[in-house]
């Protein structure tokens, strides 16, 4: 190990390298609640060129190195191991240039996704890509695991908003195709591999994005719905209506609602309880025209009694009021003793039998836990909290995921595999599929140094 | 030889094996205009089976193969070399399954896409990719070749709308990720290594499609524009005021409109020709409410003089006739003796630039020919074409491919490099970025038999 210390201090300089007691605590955990753990050394680099001389040297040593960006992830991708070194992209910060006409921003890939957002609008437009750790999130790690978040709906994943791409392989090699236009089949997209590979093929440390014009009149309502069919009814009708306008479309359900005004002391939004609440946002435009085109959607979809119920937000503290529902998990999630929370996928069309089975199993088995569900019902993605005190996290993990594998669907639909998760992978992928990852993974990274045991 | 096809015969049965004059001259050429070979072998395989059989079989004895669809593709991509066995999957065609609740369409790869629009619609969605050969071309070639077209603007290449893949590796494994979810995170997504790559890191076999809501109320217009930067100014404000209404944003310049009218005789659109016209469409809603929000939109883009002269269609009559000016290529460009055309890319914001360079040189180098400019400007990808007796079409790609190194473009926005472009992928690709795509293409396919001699 020392041999690679002192390469790396010979190579990048002092004041670029930690070891021992050195290393701060935020190199220590990501979020995925694994124990803190030190890792052998941190590198901290100036500029891509730190990067690669760091990454050319732990290859030529085969040392396994850990990368870390704003360390918010939930799977352990950035979390280290004591035999890690770890690099932080925390000095790659800055926007480079936003390129009004090309509708771009490049930026280096340890600033804050906040910071882009910001920037963009700014600029008169916005960014594509929020999720709830925007503040310390970095665009690198949004990027590195296709981040998913709010706008997944209307913009897609991390990776639809990605048009360019630099990044450091294994073996320090920096390859750079920092692309601004929307259409370039000019080889193999090579980016495309980068995105989602949670740091195993590659570091990235410069990020194109494209920039997105800013949705007017974002108007908001709450809808109940009898059952998940006919929330699915509601989403092709309002995607159809609303054309590209449609923003959000987040389900609750009734055992979600309780915990929102049981555990939070949120007011029921309804008289009665529903089997289904739906959180709708759409841009139909500035003013009365499109306020008048909301409610009309809105008042055809009650009238014919998909929507049972409806309220429609009057003002923006309406609109803070019913987003507090969907919000409320912040509130008491860290507050459970224990818990297990999930980020699965299901193909819509089985979203309303897997409710009811992981809605049984957790009756059924952890009948003194809080257990609620809710999440992106338009992207297939739902979230399952269970927690109480006396989880056996395992146990629950292991019916939970069961429960995804019976119905095809994904463990990780946006949170990524990192360490947490991979012994959960072949639930959701064949051996084809895990040997062609395997054989990817040997071509780009023959010494097994980037995020060695994530993923794979 | 004989020993490849003595396997092919035993594995697959006479019916799927052709050889000599047996094999019909559809599997000679593509579209590429290269001049017409014929293959080793044809192998017609009913299932993917067959195709994993195949390819096993030409996997062991280094046999190269190039797999054929709709035979559409302008860059030689399909086209045969005569030491190639030709793979044609036109026998594995048919829908599997629409899932109108999780918004997928199931194919065969040798489905031909206009199939899969017609099914789209009836079930009361659309499909997302739209181009000219859609009669003839197959889902399995525009997935292998990322295909652009006419809808990249409001619904991307072909990779967005791409969920799952089921696909043949180099030596015969099948690897299937019919996902139907939105989100996934699990493990890489190695489908997005196999759009856009050409057929030459896997066959194709089956692929899950999302399916968009149908546009409501769409409107079109023609806007006359002082130049590309008021056009590129005129596209941010109709995006914005539009939101994910704008469906479309094509540029013809002047030269371009003078052709229209002298070659195929349509009668010019305004009183005096204008340096660059738009065509414009967007989905605004059904009615009158859908006809006013259109018609202030543009009203307000010509009262600020953004907009110099515009003519609104009122019907599907006046719609044609502005959509023919868009489409007089296809009628004057097949008559040329001699003629290059041209898919490439630049940032947009040097559109204007780039354009003035070519003509340019088109003016100093090749005065006698016809040579126009047009495209999806919001795309980034312009089409050029220069034709007429006596060009030489080797001078005038190295000229016109100078210029698009020089603003940093792609030789290739959405045909793909095939055969015909191999000479200049290295204008728009660095060497690390080229030896990691051979990097990639050795993992996948040591024995270099997809599509050898295409791309790379």
């Amino acid at each position: 190990m020392s041999a690679v210390l002192d390469d790396l201090h010979a190579a990048l300089g002092a004041d670029c390298v930690r070891a021992g007691a050195d290393i701060p605590a935020r190199a220590h955990a990501d979020a995925s609640g694994v124990a803190p753990t030190r890792p052998l050394a941190l590198v901290l680099p100036r500029d891509v060129e730190g990067v690669s001389r760091a990454l050319a040297i732990c290859h030529a040593h085969g040392q396994p190195i850990v990368t870390q960006g704003g360390m918010t992830g939930l799977a352990g991708g950035a979390h280290p191991y004591e035999t890690d070194v770890a690099l932080s992209l925390e000095r790659l910060t800055g926007i480079e240039e936003i390129d009004v006409e090309a509708g771009t921003l490049t930026a280096r890939a340890g600033t804050p996704l906040q910071v882009l957002q910001e920037a963009a609008e700014e600029a008169g437009f916005m960014l594509g890509i929020d999720l709830g750790a925007r503040g310390s999130c970095t665009i690198g790690g949004n990027v590195s695991t296709n981040a998913g978040g709010n706008n997944v709906l209307r913009y897609g994943m991390t990776r639809r908003n990605v048009l360019g791409l630099e990044a450091v392989l294994a073996d320090g090699t920096v390859v750079s195709s920092l692309n601004k236009m929307l259409k370039n089949n000019s080889g193999y997209d090579w980016t495309q591999l980068m995105i989602g590979s949670e740091g195993t093929l590659g570091v990235v440390t410069r990020v194109v994005l494209a920039l997105q014009p800013r949705p007017e009149g974002v108007r908001t309502a709450l809808c109940a719905v009898s059952d998940t069919r006919a929330a699915l009814r509601l989403l092709r009708v309002l995607e159809r209506r609303f054309a590209g306008g449609l923003l959000v479309f987040e389900g609750m359900w009734r055992d979600f609602m309780e915990a929102a005004t049981r555990e939070v002391g949120l007011a029921p939004p309804f008289a009665e309880p529903h089997e289904l609440l739906i959180l709708v946002e759409a841009a139909t435009g500035e003013g009365e025209a499109g306020t008048a085109r909301f409610e009309e959607v809105l008042g055809a979809v009650l009238e014919d009694g998909l929507v049972v119920d409806a309220i429609v937000a009057q003002s923006e503290s309406d609109r803070a009021r019913l987003w507090a529902y969907r919000e409320s998990p912040y509130e008491y999630q860290p507050k459970l003793p224990v818990f297990v929370s999930f980020d699965v996928s299901f193909p819509r069309g089985r979203i309303g039998e897997a409710v009811a089975d992981m809605q049984r199993a957790a009756r059924a088995h952890w009948p003194d836990a809080l257990s609620v569900v809710f999440g992106h019902i338009a992207d297939s993605n739902l979230h399952l909290i269970v927690g109480g005190p006396g989880i056996d996290k395992k146990a629950v993990e292991e019916r939970v995921y069961g429960i995804v594998a019976s119905y095809g669907g994904a463990v990780s639909a946006e949170h990524g595999i990192g360490r947490n998760k991979r012994a959960y992978l072949a639930l959701s992928r064949s051996e084809p599929e895990l040997a062609l990852m395997r054989t990817i993974k040997r071509a780009l990274d023959p010494a097994d140094i980037l995020n060695r045991g994530r993923v794979l």
